[in-house]
């Protein structure tokens, strides 16, 4: 069954690791990116495009362009600076739509006004097109202005659901309409970067105008097709070597990819389309198969910011850009909606504790835009500073980053039939409208530093109605009692937990399970990674980083035991603040002081060592000290074997575990 | 002691592999390279920078350039055109002082007088600056106009060495004094391509011209302090952010990093700078202890085509180019002879009978940019078909490779003193001119097939001199006997037998080692590769290819045994030809079914399976067939151990080994 989001009104944030990102969000980052914003020369940019427009030298018919070449040098950045205003602009609206925030307030109708200004009469609107006289729509495989087009519609949405009267909501309708009447029944006009297929669905559902969704349907069903063009990577960059109903795994740029896969969905949802559904679904399997890391990372190659061969899962050369693993998120989520299966909500978990909270510093001033799971001394790449940056030449994440957080409340919780489905424990306040009447939760957790949850109830309609609240795909046994009385059900076959009742106010529900240190090895097929294993705790990877190691202890010299010992400790790390750090039996190895070819008759075993306890934080924190190497992924010694902490069942793969 | 060339005169290649590739190149590549600069433009770009020229358009100042338009527009491919051209005619010479070739002469006569005719002046030359109307040495970062010039010098002091009486000698002095008169003593005019550092100095040693080696100074020492600007990739990529006395490892993009060491080498060498040797030499060090791959492939990234960090070595996505293998082989064999130590010729061989070797088809049409040690089914790259091409649009390669084949001669032995060496054992007849008389050899052998060789003396001088064989790093024991008699001798400090005799003609030396086939593991820094093995016979690394494995087994599912059973075949395969292939002991796993994350709380132990004999062939034999997986390291089944069959010691570390 469908599911329904309880909407923005449904779920508040009360306390834990969500809401304080939320809270460092608005008070540090998004302060931080209204200058950026300015400083790079995003407004600016807008500024010129007034400029050309009101001197008559700018264009509204998009022939014949006659800028002046004075306007045009002035003109700063990549072609699709405005979309980093516009993901700006949907986290400021998602913070204003939670609480006032003058600065945030005044930005926002500064920005909503030069958009206003700078708008063409026909509702055309692109800063570098109008500032620089390029020709519209001439250059779609690389000019990105229906991929800004798109996210100035999220923003429009956005602020439309929240703060405004409607005002960014018209500037986006008119260049919408325009968007339709310029390509609506065409065949040529597919933007080289996704985006505006979903944003047209989300204005479809905002507004009901059909042609939005049809607009989007239409751009959906042409890509694929070879009617981009070339923008100088080839058509599987652009997702243009096949059909989306014929593709059978993620290729080419994995950000647009995943967009694209957002906008698929939305118009399967919207049109009732199983099959184009059903195709997307797959290709969701088989990117968490065969092309997605530990950290729920996707993109294995730095060559085109793309996905790779199927289990090609490098550890060091992982590009898992920032933006893939908010756009894996926003996938994850529409097809949780529409099909209600948590191994959805699954990997949205993997993603939000690991892949993506890592693009951001523990004070939410400095960005990642490549993760990787592993970095050495002496690293060096073309195309990633290697440790985090404040801002970008090309901006896309932290703008990104910034409009994920401050709309995370939209993730935890959804409806569907008569029961209200809570897919992520946090410290919260949800709110579910039942045929029944309203079901209302006051959630108290540590997680996912602690695998205990009480939720409970403070207002219940009169009826039977259901609870259902996941079993996450790393947890083995879930045990949950109401009001003391433990209950004896297991998860249903999308992994969640259904408790029907006559819930009262007052009700509690308690939830817990084993949260403790456990080792996790890799899929044989991955060849990246072999011989090696990870620690994870709860949903959190962990990882290895040189400032930790005792006695100064190369990361490059560990080597796990096995079966190894795991123990935890719950603390505050300078850099870091609180954390739970891991402790792992280990051999400290020789340090290898070998030269020459490095290639030998005989297997060059890691065995020969001193114990020592190797010492992992969560992964999500690296890079808040010296910046030196890291590892997620650390060699084991001797013969594989179990470690000696009890594992949980593998995933959902493995039989469902009765609860006590 | 500082070793000589044995000259062109001093080796003919007569019988084995090498001959037959020489044969091979002269008979079908070379032909074909003729036709292909024919077609893809480069005769035609030299023929439109004559019409620049001619017509007045073309300028010969260098400023303010006027060609029209349309010539601009006729100039085909990238503007390092005509280096190709060069590299072939580079080819065409070797060939043309082997024997007469009436339409490689032909050619040769052609393309000479095109050059001629296109030189302007002042003794500038190049097709792209003359043709659109660039402004010389405007954008040397990236132009390659002193690259281009590098290649035309090599392929005159060829030219001048064999068959050409002085004509294409003119052309390259003309523009080496242009390029003196325009850049001696100044600080500007670095390429951001080496290679006209080494040539140079190729060019002093033919004409005596000191100038010609100050300028190689000049250009190899103003290296590494920013003076290039930028190519859009950063100055690590052009190898300028670290002056060449100074910089301790390879970096950046590896062609220019390897062409620019052959040019470090040749100037210390002539100058008499041990110190810059020093710091050349160290860094071909590091580079074999951490960034050279099993094949001799360098260059770990596609990104840039450069070196990667330090025990960066991943077997699917290296980059490993052709071009590179071919710049460590020359640079090498510079180091070789300015130090006489046998461990540069160790890297010689591994390059040449795998990295390179790869690098063409076996019959010899087509040829590999990219050179990987394992390749996926389904896989996919955006710079690289996978499989071998007959051309490039940016055809570096295929040239290159056929001016390699068609001086390999000039590799095998070298004299110093009164010892003449022979370095990489093959079918010839060796001449080396000692202060005693001239010693001469005739080897006959089936290496690198099989591990012996006879060396028959036919003219010797009447007093005692030596006579050097090396010792290969990958050989344990070698036995040699001198007409019957088995020597008592190991070998010297730099790896060669020495042996000091008065020698007679007819005198008859038998060398033989172990040849059979061995497992090889890798140093445990290598993360990519970590619990695999490799399979190695004497110098040839080899693969399984997916058209090899029994009943179909997928390469994927094979495990080697530990220990593992490995024997030999000789025999013929189809689109291969003459080959040993080998059998390894190993387990065919079940193919794994799961879906879902690839992560798991046990060890995925790949020790399920049944016994099967997996097949390996050579390296450098592979995609012969249908182009499918192929793969160098194999996973091991069970705990590590060593392999049933004798391991030599391992490289020059382990203390020598008495010779019988």
């Amino acid at each position: 069954m469908a599911h329904r989001p309880v909407g923005r009104a449904g779920v508040q944030l009360t306390s834990g690791l969500l809401h304080d990102w939320q809270q460092r969000n608005r008070s540090v980052s998004l302060p931080l990116a209204l200058r950026q914003l300015e400083s790079a020369g995003n407004l600016d940019n807008l500024r010129l495009a007034i400029t050309g427009t009101s001197t008559g030298t700018g264009t509204s018919t998009g022939i014949g362009a006659s800028v002046s070449a004075d306007l045009a040098e002035q003109y700063r950045g990549p072609a699709f600076m405005d979309s980093d205003l516009y993901k700006t602009l949907e986290a400021v609206s998602w913070e204003l739509g939670r609480a006032a925030a003058p600065e945030l307030a005044a930005f926002a109708a500064e920005a909503t006004s030069l958009l206003e200004t700078a708008q063409q009469a026909d509702g055309y609107l692109n800063s570098y097109i109008q500032a620089t006289g390029g020709r519209r729509y001439a250059r779609l495989a690389s000019s990105h202005e229906l991929y800004c087009a798109g996210h100035l519609i999220q923003a429009a949405v956005a602020a439309s659901r929240t703060f405004d009267g409607g005002q960014l909501l018209q500037v986006a309708r008119r260049f919408a309409d325009h968007l339709a009447d310029s390509f609506l029944g065409r065949q040529a006009g597919l933007d080289g970067h996704p985006i505006v297929e979903t944003a047209l669905v989300e204005l479809y559902r905002e507004t009901g105008e059909p042609d939005y969704l049809r607009l989007a349907s239409q751009f959906v069903e042409q890509r694929g097709h070879g009617l981009i063009g070339d923008s100088g990577f080839g058509s599987r960059y652009l997702q243009d070597q096949q059909p989306v109903r014929e593709s059978a795994t993620e290729a080419g740029h994995a950000v647009r990819a995943l967009y694209l896969e957002s906008g698929i969905v939305d118009v399967a949802v919207e049109t009732g389309d199983a099959g184009l559904l059903a195709a997307s679904a797959a290709r969701w399997d088989d990117m968490v198969t065969t092309k997605t890391a530990l950290t729920g990372g996707n993109g294995s190659r730095h060559s085109g910011e793309a996905f790779g061969d199927a289990f090609e899962l490098p550890p060091d050369r992982a590009y898992n850009e920032t933006c893939a693993a908010i756009a894996s998120f926003q996938w994850s989520w529409r097809l949780l909606l529409a099909t209600g299966d948590g191994r959805y909500a699954d990997l949205m978990e993997r993603v939000l504790y690991n892949g993506f909270a890592a693009a951001l510093s523990a004070d939410g001033r400095r960005f990642f835009y490549v993760n990787p799971l592993q970095r050495r001394d002496d690293h060096f790449e073309d195309d990633d500073p290697g440790r985090r940056r404040q801002w970008f030449s090309c901006a896309c994440c932290p703008p990104n980053i910034m409009r994920l957080i401050a709309s995370l409340d939209h993730y935890i919780a959804s409806v569907a039939g008569d029961v209200l489905y809570v897919h992520h424990l946090t410290g919260s306040r949800i709110t579910g409208r039942l045929p029944q009447g309203t079901l209302g939760l006051d959630i108290t957790t540590g997680y996912p530093w602690t695998g205990g949850a009480e939720l409970r109830v403070d207002s219940a309609p009169d009826a039977k109605c259901a609870l259902a609240v996941r079993v996450p795909g790393w947890a083995g046994e879930v045990a949950v009692s109401v009001n003391g009385q433990r209950l004896d059900a297991g998860p249903d076959a999308h992994g969640y937990l259904v408790i029907r009742r006559c819930w009262r106010p007052g009700d509690v529900l308690i939830w817990s399970t084993d949260i403790r240190p456990r080792l996790t090895y890799p899929d044989r097929r991955i060849d990246a990674v072999r011989g090696t294993a990870a620690v994870e705790r709860g949903p959190l990877v962990y990882c290895f980083e040189q400032a930790d190691q005792p006695d100064g202890t190369s990361v490059e010299d560990l080597a796990l035991d096995q079966p190894a010992a795991l123990s935890e400790r719950a603390g505050t790390l300078p850099g870091i603040g609180p954390t739970v750090t891991i402790e792992a039996a280990a051999q400290r190895l020789r340090p290898t002081s070998h030269r020459g070819i490095p290639f030998f008759p005989e297997p060059d075993v890691a065995t020969a060592g001193s114990p020592v306890a190797a010492v992992a934080i969560p992964y999500f924190q690296w890079d808040n000290r010296d910046g030196r190497a890291m590892r997620v992924w650390l060699p084991l010694t001797g013969p594989a074997g179990p470690a000696t902490t009890e594992h949980p069942a593998a995933g959902r793969d493995a039989p469902p575990t009765d609860i006590e």
